[in-house]
Protein backbone atom coordinates (compact mmCIF):
# COMPACT_ATOMS: atom_id res chain seq x y z
CA UNK A 1 0.00 0.00 0.00
CA UNK A 2 1.58 3.66 -1.12
CA UNK A 3 -0.87 4.95 1.10
CA UNK A 4 0.72 3.27 4.67
CA UNK A 5 3.22 5.44 7.13
CA UNK A 6 6.96 5.64 6.00
CA UNK A 7 8.61 2.54 8.14
CA UNK A 8 10.84 4.13 10.53
CA UNK A 9 7.77 6.07 11.55
CA UNK A 10 5.99 2.85 12.06
CA UNK A 11 8.43 1.39 13.78
CA UNK A 12 8.81 4.69 15.97
CA UNK A 13 4.34 4.11 16.54
CA UNK A 14 5.05 0.84 17.42
CA UNK A 15 7.77 0.85 19.80
CA UNK A 16 6.56 4.56 21.81
CA UNK A 17 3.59 2.16 22.18
CA UNK A 18 5.31 -0.23 24.30
CA UNK A 19 5.94 2.30 26.93
CA UNK A 20 3.52 2.33 30.35
CA UNK A 21 0.20 4.55 29.85
CA UNK A 22 1.09 5.31 26.45
CA UNK A 23 -1.37 3.48 23.35
CA UNK A 24 -1.18 3.85 19.47
CA UNK A 25 -2.46 7.44 19.33
CA UNK A 26 -0.47 9.22 22.06
CA UNK A 27 2.84 7.68 20.19
CA UNK A 28 1.40 8.67 16.86
CA UNK A 29 1.21 12.04 18.54
CA UNK A 30 4.46 11.80 20.11
CA UNK A 31 6.40 10.64 16.92
CA UNK A 32 4.79 13.77 14.91
CA UNK A 33 5.45 15.95 17.47
CA UNK A 34 9.61 14.24 17.42
CA UNK A 35 9.68 14.69 13.68
CA UNK A 36 8.71 18.62 14.30
CA UNK A 37 11.37 18.91 16.60
CA UNK A 38 15.19 19.53 15.90
CA UNK A 39 16.59 16.14 14.52
CA UNK A 40 19.58 16.82 16.49
CA UNK A 41 17.31 16.89 19.97
CA UNK A 42 15.40 13.69 19.00
CA UNK A 43 18.06 12.18 18.47
CA UNK A 44 19.82 13.04 21.63
CA UNK A 45 16.38 11.43 23.22
CA UNK A 46 17.14 8.30 20.99
CA UNK A 47 20.54 7.71 22.16
CA UNK A 48 19.94 8.47 25.82
CA UNK A 49 17.30 6.11 25.71
CA UNK A 50 19.79 3.43 23.73
CA UNK A 51 22.79 3.58 25.88
CA UNK A 52 20.38 3.24 29.30
CA UNK A 53 20.91 -0.31 29.82
CA UNK A 54 24.90 -0.24 28.55
CA UNK A 55 25.54 2.28 30.95
CA UNK A 56 24.05 1.96 34.47
CA UNK A 57 24.29 -1.66 36.61
CA UNK A 58 22.70 -2.08 39.69
CA UNK A 59 24.48 -2.30 43.03
CA UNK A 60 25.70 -6.26 44.19
CA UNK A 61 25.11 -5.15 47.69
CA UNK A 62 21.77 -2.76 48.12
CA UNK A 63 20.40 -2.90 44.52
CA UNK A 64 21.02 0.64 43.90
CA UNK A 65 21.57 2.21 40.52
CA UNK A 66 25.12 3.19 39.84
CA UNK A 67 27.49 4.02 37.01
CA UNK A 68 28.50 1.15 34.71
CA UNK A 69 32.11 2.57 35.11
CA UNK A 70 32.26 2.83 38.89
CA UNK A 71 35.11 1.20 40.05
CA UNK A 72 35.16 -2.31 41.92
CA UNK A 73 35.34 -2.43 45.31
CA UNK A 74 38.54 -3.19 46.76
CA UNK A 75 39.93 -5.91 48.94
CA UNK A 76 39.93 -7.13 51.75
CA UNK A 77 35.82 -6.60 51.92
CA UNK A 78 33.09 -8.92 51.07
CA UNK A 79 32.55 -6.84 47.79
CA UNK A 80 35.40 -7.16 46.71
CA UNK A 81 35.82 -7.17 42.72
CA UNK A 82 31.76 -6.62 43.11
CA UNK A 83 30.00 -3.32 41.70
CA UNK A 84 29.19 -0.92 44.53
CA UNK A 85 26.69 1.81 44.40
CA UNK A 86 27.89 5.37 45.82
CA UNK A 87 26.13 5.23 48.98
CA UNK A 88 27.61 1.37 49.90
CA UNK A 89 30.66 2.75 48.94
CA UNK A 90 31.06 5.96 51.38
CA UNK A 91 32.49 4.88 54.24
CA UNK A 92 31.26 7.63 56.19
CA UNK A 93 27.30 6.30 56.02
CA UNK A 94 26.33 4.40 59.37
CA UNK A 95 26.69 0.83 58.61
CA UNK A 96 24.59 0.20 61.73
CA UNK A 97 21.30 1.51 59.71
CA UNK A 98 19.82 -0.35 56.82
CA UNK A 99 16.14 0.81 55.54
CA UNK A 100 14.67 -1.25 52.76
CA UNK A 101 13.01 0.33 49.62
CA UNK A 102 10.78 -0.71 47.13
CA UNK A 103 12.84 0.66 44.62
CA UNK A 104 15.43 3.10 43.52
CA UNK A 105 13.54 6.29 43.14
CA UNK A 106 12.74 5.82 46.70
CA UNK A 107 16.63 6.06 47.77
CA UNK A 108 16.77 9.48 45.73
CA UNK A 109 13.69 11.03 47.54
CA UNK A 110 14.81 9.63 50.98
CA UNK A 111 18.60 11.43 49.93
CA UNK A 112 16.57 14.45 48.91
CA UNK A 113 16.00 14.98 52.89
CA UNK A 114 19.61 15.32 53.64
CA UNK A 115 19.01 13.73 56.77
CA UNK A 116 19.80 9.85 56.42
CA UNK A 117 23.03 8.97 56.93
CA UNK A 118 22.72 4.76 56.49
CA UNK A 119 23.14 2.18 53.92
CA UNK A 120 19.76 0.87 51.89
CA UNK A 121 18.39 -2.03 50.47
CA UNK A 122 16.50 -2.00 47.47
CA UNK A 123 14.16 -5.03 47.02
CA UNK A 124 12.83 -4.15 43.47
CA UNK A 125 9.49 -4.63 44.24
CA UNK A 126 6.81 -5.79 46.52
CA UNK A 127 5.27 -8.94 47.38
CA UNK A 128 2.20 -9.58 45.26
CA UNK A 129 0.20 -13.14 45.11
CA UNK A 130 -2.15 -11.26 42.84
CA UNK A 131 0.54 -10.13 40.18
CA UNK A 132 2.99 -13.32 41.60
CA UNK A 133 5.89 -11.67 43.01
CA UNK A 134 7.45 -13.88 45.58
CA UNK A 135 10.18 -13.61 48.12
CA UNK A 136 12.87 -15.29 45.32
CA UNK A 137 11.71 -12.44 42.41
CA UNK A 138 13.12 -10.02 45.13
CA UNK A 139 16.01 -9.14 46.38
CA UNK A 140 15.42 -10.60 49.90
CA UNK A 141 18.19 -13.53 50.35
CA UNK A 142 20.74 -11.11 49.62
CA UNK A 143 19.25 -8.91 52.45
CA UNK A 144 18.96 -11.83 54.98
CA UNK A 145 22.33 -12.16 54.24
CA UNK A 146 23.17 -8.64 54.74
CA UNK A 147 21.42 -8.80 58.16
CA UNK A 148 23.87 -11.72 59.22
CA UNK A 149 26.87 -10.86 57.90
CA UNK A 150 27.07 -7.33 58.26
CA UNK A 151 27.12 -5.17 62.09
CA UNK A 152 23.59 -3.82 61.56
CA UNK A 153 21.68 -2.54 64.56
CA UNK A 154 18.59 -1.22 63.43
CA UNK A 155 16.07 -2.22 60.16
CA UNK A 156 14.22 0.42 59.36
CA UNK A 157 11.04 -0.93 57.45
CA UNK A 158 10.50 2.05 54.16
CA UNK A 159 7.99 -0.02 51.88
CA UNK A 160 4.89 2.28 50.76
CA UNK A 161 2.39 2.51 52.86
CA UNK A 162 -0.02 0.43 50.53
CA UNK A 163 -1.41 -2.90 51.14
CA UNK A 164 1.40 -4.69 49.15
CA UNK A 165 3.83 -2.40 50.45
CA UNK A 166 2.73 -3.25 54.46
CA UNK A 167 2.40 -6.94 53.55
CA UNK A 168 5.98 -6.80 52.73
CA UNK A 169 7.33 -5.33 55.49
CA UNK A 170 5.27 -7.34 58.40
CA UNK A 171 6.66 -10.64 56.09
CA UNK A 172 10.43 -9.06 56.27
CA UNK A 173 9.48 -8.10 60.25
CA UNK A 174 8.97 -12.11 60.82
CA UNK A 175 11.74 -13.65 59.06
CA UNK A 176 14.31 -11.14 60.78
CA UNK A 177 16.44 -11.74 63.98
CA UNK A 178 14.88 -9.53 66.29
CA UNK A 179 17.96 -10.36 68.29
CA UNK A 180 20.07 -8.76 66.34
CA UNK A 181 19.18 -5.89 64.74
CA UNK A 182 15.84 -3.26 66.07
CA UNK A 183 12.88 -3.28 63.37
CA UNK A 184 11.36 -0.03 62.69
CA UNK A 185 8.56 1.03 60.47
CA UNK A 186 8.76 4.12 58.82
CA UNK A 187 5.42 6.85 60.58
CA UNK A 188 2.02 6.64 58.60
CA UNK A 189 0.27 9.99 59.14
CA UNK A 190 -1.18 13.30 58.18
CA UNK A 191 1.24 14.28 55.33
CA UNK A 192 2.75 18.11 56.02
CA UNK A 193 0.49 20.59 54.37
CA UNK A 194 -2.56 17.97 54.39
CA UNK A 195 -6.03 18.84 55.57
CA UNK A 196 -7.80 15.96 58.00
CA UNK A 197 -10.92 17.04 56.37
CA UNK A 198 -10.03 14.97 53.02
CA UNK A 199 -7.90 12.59 54.89
CA UNK A 200 -8.72 8.42 54.51
CA UNK A 201 -9.81 6.74 56.99
CA UNK A 202 -7.04 4.14 57.08
CA UNK A 203 -4.74 7.42 57.45
CA UNK A 204 -6.47 8.60 60.03
CA UNK A 205 -6.58 5.74 62.06
CA UNK A 206 -2.41 5.55 61.71
CA UNK A 207 -1.99 9.06 62.42
CA UNK A 208 -4.05 8.03 65.61
CA UNK A 209 -2.17 5.39 66.43
CA UNK A 210 1.32 6.69 65.84
CA UNK A 211 0.54 9.66 68.08
CA UNK A 212 3.55 10.98 69.94
CA UNK A 213 3.25 12.63 73.75
CA UNK A 214 3.23 16.79 73.07
CA UNK A 215 6.52 18.18 74.84
CA UNK B 1 27.88 14.02 45.11
CA UNK B 2 28.30 9.98 45.55
CA UNK B 3 24.53 10.06 46.18
CA UNK B 4 23.42 11.33 42.68
CA UNK B 5 21.94 9.50 39.73
CA UNK B 6 24.22 8.01 37.53
CA UNK B 7 24.76 10.12 34.40
CA UNK B 8 23.36 7.99 31.74
CA UNK B 9 19.96 7.69 34.26
CA UNK B 10 19.87 11.49 34.52
CA UNK B 11 20.03 12.29 30.74
CA UNK B 12 17.59 9.78 30.52
CA UNK B 13 15.25 11.40 32.47
CA UNK B 14 15.80 14.99 31.26
CA UNK B 15 16.23 14.23 27.56
CA UNK B 16 12.48 12.05 27.98
CA UNK B 17 10.87 15.11 30.66
CA UNK B 18 11.42 17.33 27.07
CA UNK B 19 7.86 15.41 25.88
CA UNK B 20 4.99 16.66 25.59
CA UNK B 21 2.78 15.92 28.90
CA UNK B 22 5.90 13.95 30.62
CA UNK B 23 7.04 16.10 33.71
CA UNK B 24 10.24 15.19 35.49
CA UNK B 25 8.69 12.37 37.73
CA UNK B 26 7.20 10.76 35.14
CA UNK B 27 9.73 10.83 33.25
CA UNK B 28 12.15 9.28 36.08
CA UNK B 29 9.44 6.09 36.97
CA UNK B 30 9.76 6.31 32.75
CA UNK B 31 13.51 5.64 32.74
CA UNK B 32 13.52 3.25 35.98
CA UNK B 33 10.98 1.47 33.84
CA UNK B 34 13.07 1.13 30.43
CA UNK B 35 15.92 -0.04 33.00
CA UNK B 36 13.26 -2.98 34.41
CA UNK B 37 12.96 -3.94 30.64
CA UNK B 38 15.25 -6.38 28.21
CA UNK B 39 18.00 -4.32 26.98
CA UNK B 40 17.26 -5.37 23.16
CA UNK B 41 13.92 -3.73 23.85
CA UNK B 42 14.69 -0.99 25.24
CA UNK B 43 17.94 -0.38 22.32
CA UNK B 44 15.40 -0.74 20.02
CA UNK B 45 13.23 1.87 20.94
CA UNK B 46 15.89 4.19 21.43
CA UNK B 47 16.92 3.46 17.60
CA UNK B 48 13.76 4.05 16.36
CA UNK B 49 13.44 7.48 17.80
CA UNK B 50 17.20 8.45 16.95
CA UNK B 51 16.55 7.38 13.18
CA UNK B 52 13.12 9.02 13.01
CA UNK B 53 14.59 12.26 11.55
CA UNK B 54 17.70 10.70 9.07
CA UNK B 55 14.64 8.31 7.33
CA UNK B 56 11.91 10.48 7.04
CA UNK B 57 11.08 13.35 4.57
CA UNK B 58 7.98 15.63 3.87
CA UNK B 59 6.27 15.28 0.12
CA UNK B 60 7.69 18.32 -1.77
CA UNK B 61 3.96 18.92 -3.08
CA UNK B 62 0.91 18.14 -0.73
CA UNK B 63 3.90 18.08 2.79
CA UNK B 64 2.48 14.35 3.79
CA UNK B 65 5.55 11.76 5.12
CA UNK B 66 7.49 9.92 3.12
CA UNK B 67 10.34 7.20 3.17
CA UNK B 68 13.71 8.81 2.83
CA UNK B 69 14.57 6.64 -0.27
CA UNK B 70 11.64 7.24 -1.57
CA UNK B 71 12.10 7.65 -5.45
CA UNK B 72 12.39 10.87 -6.98
CA UNK B 73 9.37 11.60 -9.07
CA UNK B 74 10.24 10.70 -12.84
CA UNK B 75 9.94 13.72 -15.76
CA UNK B 76 8.31 15.67 -17.30
CA UNK B 77 6.47 16.71 -14.45
CA UNK B 78 6.22 19.72 -12.64
CA UNK B 79 7.98 17.83 -9.70
CA UNK B 80 10.75 16.03 -11.77
CA UNK B 81 13.61 15.69 -9.00
CA UNK B 82 11.29 16.34 -6.21
CA UNK B 83 10.70 14.19 -3.22
CA UNK B 84 6.91 12.84 -3.56
CA UNK B 85 4.58 10.83 -1.68
CA UNK B 86 3.12 7.57 -1.96
CA UNK B 87 -0.31 9.60 -2.20
CA UNK B 88 1.06 12.14 -4.43
CA UNK B 89 2.96 9.68 -6.59
CA UNK B 90 -0.25 7.53 -7.08
CA UNK B 91 -1.53 8.52 -11.02
CA UNK B 92 -4.89 6.61 -10.18
CA UNK B 93 -6.13 9.30 -7.60
CA UNK B 94 -8.54 11.54 -8.34
CA UNK B 95 -6.36 14.89 -9.39
CA UNK B 96 -9.33 17.26 -9.00
CA UNK B 97 -9.74 17.02 -5.35
CA UNK B 98 -7.25 18.06 -2.92
CA UNK B 99 -8.63 17.41 0.82
CA UNK B 100 -6.32 20.35 2.96
CA UNK B 101 -5.47 18.98 6.23
CA UNK B 102 -3.59 20.23 9.41
CA UNK B 103 -1.53 16.94 9.90
CA UNK B 104 0.00 14.13 8.42
CA UNK B 105 -1.88 12.14 11.22
CA UNK B 106 -5.44 13.58 9.67
CA UNK B 107 -4.50 12.28 6.57
CA UNK B 108 -3.92 8.75 8.12
CA UNK B 109 -7.00 8.88 9.43
CA UNK B 110 -8.78 9.86 6.38
CA UNK B 111 -7.02 7.32 4.70
CA UNK B 112 -8.72 4.58 7.02
CA UNK B 113 -11.96 5.15 5.79
CA UNK B 114 -10.85 3.93 2.14
CA UNK B 115 -13.03 6.50 0.44
CA UNK B 116 -11.52 9.72 -0.57
CA UNK B 117 -9.39 8.93 -3.56
CA UNK B 118 -8.53 12.25 -4.31
CA UNK B 119 -5.22 14.34 -3.21
CA UNK B 120 -4.48 15.91 0.18
CA UNK B 121 -2.56 19.18 1.15
CA UNK B 122 -0.90 19.14 4.56
CA UNK B 123 -0.75 22.73 6.57
CA UNK B 124 1.46 21.65 8.64
CA UNK B 125 -1.01 23.35 11.75
CA UNK B 126 -3.48 26.26 11.98
CA UNK B 127 -3.30 30.08 12.14
CA UNK B 128 -3.22 31.29 15.62
CA UNK B 129 -2.79 34.64 16.30
CA UNK B 130 -2.19 33.42 20.12
CA UNK B 131 0.60 31.35 19.36
CA UNK B 132 1.75 33.91 16.72
CA UNK B 133 1.20 31.09 13.90
CA UNK B 134 0.81 33.17 10.54
CA UNK B 135 0.23 32.26 6.95
CA UNK B 136 3.87 32.04 6.29
CA UNK B 137 4.75 29.73 8.79
CA UNK B 138 2.26 27.59 6.92
CA UNK B 139 1.90 25.50 3.74
CA UNK B 140 -0.16 27.99 2.07
CA UNK B 141 1.94 29.59 -0.74
CA UNK B 142 2.58 26.26 -2.26
CA UNK B 143 -1.28 25.39 -1.39
CA UNK B 144 -2.18 28.66 -3.60
CA UNK B 145 0.40 27.62 -6.34
CA UNK B 146 -1.40 24.20 -6.70
CA UNK B 147 -4.69 25.22 -7.16
CA UNK B 148 -3.69 27.37 -9.77
CA UNK B 149 -1.17 25.19 -11.70
CA UNK B 150 -3.24 21.70 -10.93
CA UNK B 151 -6.51 20.67 -12.81
CA UNK B 152 -8.40 20.83 -9.50
CA UNK B 153 -11.79 21.43 -9.55
CA UNK B 154 -12.82 20.88 -5.23
CA UNK B 155 -11.24 22.05 -2.43
CA UNK B 156 -12.66 20.32 0.73
CA UNK B 157 -11.42 22.20 3.50
CA UNK B 158 -10.55 19.41 6.55
CA UNK B 159 -9.14 21.41 9.10
CA UNK B 160 -10.28 20.68 12.36
CA UNK B 161 -13.63 22.29 13.76
CA UNK B 162 -11.75 24.34 16.28
CA UNK B 163 -11.67 27.70 16.47
CA UNK B 164 -8.29 28.05 14.76
CA UNK B 165 -9.32 25.34 12.33
CA UNK B 166 -12.37 27.29 12.05
CA UNK B 167 -10.71 30.31 11.01
CA UNK B 168 -7.91 28.67 8.63
CA UNK B 169 -10.48 27.33 6.40
CA UNK B 170 -12.34 30.54 6.08
CA UNK B 171 -9.19 32.12 5.42
CA UNK B 172 -8.74 29.56 2.54
CA UNK B 173 -11.76 29.35 1.35
CA UNK B 174 -11.45 34.16 0.78
CA UNK B 175 -8.03 33.63 -0.70
CA UNK B 176 -8.60 31.34 -3.64
CA UNK B 177 -10.26 31.49 -6.89
CA UNK B 178 -14.00 30.39 -7.01
CA UNK B 179 -14.03 30.19 -9.97
CA UNK B 180 -11.70 27.34 -10.66
CA UNK B 181 -12.65 25.67 -8.10
CA UNK B 182 -15.53 24.55 -5.53
CA UNK B 183 -14.67 25.06 -2.32
CA UNK B 184 -16.25 23.09 0.23
CA UNK B 185 -15.68 22.28 4.27
CA UNK B 186 -16.38 18.64 5.36
CA UNK B 187 -19.65 17.92 7.82
CA UNK B 188 -20.07 19.31 11.67
CA UNK B 189 -22.82 18.01 13.22
CA UNK B 190 -23.24 14.76 15.97
CA UNK B 191 -20.37 12.14 15.78
CA UNK B 192 -22.03 8.75 14.59
CA UNK B 193 -22.77 6.78 18.08
CA UNK B 194 -22.49 10.09 19.85
CA UNK B 195 -25.52 10.96 21.98
CA UNK B 196 -27.60 14.29 21.57
CA UNK B 197 -28.27 15.20 24.98
CA UNK B 198 -25.07 14.69 25.95
CA UNK B 199 -23.58 17.30 22.54
CA UNK B 200 -22.29 20.65 23.38
CA UNK B 201 -24.42 23.82 21.83
CA UNK B 202 -22.06 24.48 18.65
CA UNK B 203 -22.38 20.83 17.63
CA UNK B 204 -25.63 21.25 18.03
CA UNK B 205 -25.85 24.03 15.93
CA UNK B 206 -23.86 22.96 13.49
CA UNK B 207 -26.74 19.62 12.93
CA UNK B 208 -28.97 21.64 12.71
CA UNK B 209 -27.51 24.04 10.70
CA UNK B 210 -26.30 20.81 8.32
CA UNK B 211 -29.72 19.06 8.17
CA UNK B 212 -30.52 17.15 4.83
CA UNK B 213 -33.61 16.30 3.56
CA UNK B 214 -34.90 13.03 4.48
CA UNK B 215 -35.23 10.50 1.55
Amino acid sequence: MSQTLPGALERAIEELSKLPGIGPKTAARLSFWLLSKPSAEVEKLGKSIAELHSSIKFCDRCGHVTDKDAPMAEEPSTWAGKTLCGICRDSRRNQAQVMVVEQPLDVIALEKTGQYRGLYHVLGGVLSPVEGISPEHLRMELFFRRIKEEPIEEIILATNPSLEGEATALYLSQRVDRAKARVTRIARGLPVGGDLEYADEMTLLRALEGRQSFE
